[in-house]
């Protein structure tokens, strides 16, 4: 973890600024009792990363649950060799789970979780909130919601590997990515996207190329733009 | 589901046999409430199915949990061409959670569970389950165990399937199915194979005869047989 990127403060709940409250992030809060409230408020902590800060690595990390203030986070998992491939992505108001995988005995597996942008986060100790889980159904319960969001966010993915051919992979994940930046231009090497769809940059490079002698995308260094949107959403549609 | 293969009896708790009990599935049994005891006690459902039976296909269908008393159940994903990947293996004491996906709204994939071989069942009505899961934190958190499980055997699968060459799953499919049926002599089509491992039957067919050249497997009509273990699992290791 990159220390020096990272901002740690206390928040005692009087951080000015974006009106954003705990409330936000559970709806079960309201059946919570006024001591865990209490508890949760007092102890989360709030903390700013730069873009490309790994924040959890592995399940031998337990840092916390992750509460998305601003920003963007990805989980992805990573080969012996290198490797990666991106398994979900993290935005305004979700929660991140797997930084927490202490809180359960059963998770057996290694996730990543990196910083895609600049992020704003509150941080629940995990102790805390195992200790709240065993106390409240409601807040067991509703992990259990975000576990499951996970998982089906996974086999999506499973499904995508196993089925979909990889220019249907590449259309959509170029066509996600301009949604999410809101704009065609977008500064991706081959390499950071082969990452994300877990192949290998020449995979990448050949079907970017091919792409471009079909007049879907115009490649320069270090960006891919966009010029022919309807003709990539034909190809993923087809 | 193939309703004339399946058998239907209310469980009233005196059937003889073999002595399962409950509590052997629940961990915090011992935790729950006598009146919650005696509701799934009541209300269980005992089912006995012929191997090739599908219980459950995709989240419009909820059965229920199904507690396996004696057999094996696979669960698996199938194309919209028909194309299937194992995901994960139930056996003896095996909770099957996803039988009862109605009872998070969060599980949005579609799976498939079919019987692998004769296979006993108690069935917990889902109903009655999501109930307790709401009363009680403590099985709220089990089940949140069982979906934690599941899901590293996903992720797992995820990383064989992203990482390892075919030739090593397959060599690790033929060594567990060995392990599984205790005989070296293997009862399996390619078909059969293939479905398992999300591959084309050619694709199998054609390391099978790699393997076959190489002296690892004699191959027959509907038969694999493994002809050199030491050289499978080093294959697999190496």
């Amino acid at each position: 973890m990159t220390q020096a990127a990272i901002i740690f403060i206390l928040d005692s709940g009087e951080r000015k600024g974006k009106a954003m409250k705990l409330q936000d992030y559970f709806p079960v809060w309201e059946k919570l009792t006024p001591a865990q409230q209490k508890q949760l408020e007092d102890s989360r902590l709030s903390r700013t990363v730069k873009k490309g800060t790994v924040l959890h690595s592995g399940s031998a990390d337990c840092t916390g649950l992750l509460l998305i203030r601003k920003g963007q986070l990805r989980a992805y998992i990573l080969s012996d060799e290198g490797r990666e491939i991106t398994i979900y992505r993290l935005f305004e108001r979700d929660i991140c789970l797997f930084s927490a995988s202490c809180i359960m005995r059963s998770i057996q597996f290694e996730v990543m979780i990196e910083a895609e942008k600049d992020t704003e986060l509150w941080i629940i100790p995990p102790d805390l909130y195992k200790r709240i889980m065993e106390e409240s159904a409601r807040i067991a319960n509703f992990t259990n919601e975000i576990m499951a969001a996970r998982f089906s966010e996974v086999m999506w993915l499973m499904e995508q590997i196993m089925w979909k051919s990889f220019d249907k992979r590449l259309a959509q994940f170029l066509l996600e990515e301009s949604m999410l930046e809101g704009t065609s231009t977008l500064m991706l090497t081959h390499e950071t996207i082969a990452n994300h769809l877990g192949t290998a940059r020449e995979v990448v490079t050949r079907m970017l190329r091919y792409f471009q002698s079909e007049g879907l995308v115009k490649l320069s260094r270090g960006t891919v733009e966009i010029a022919d949107r309807t003709a990539l959403e034909k190809l993923l549609n087809g």
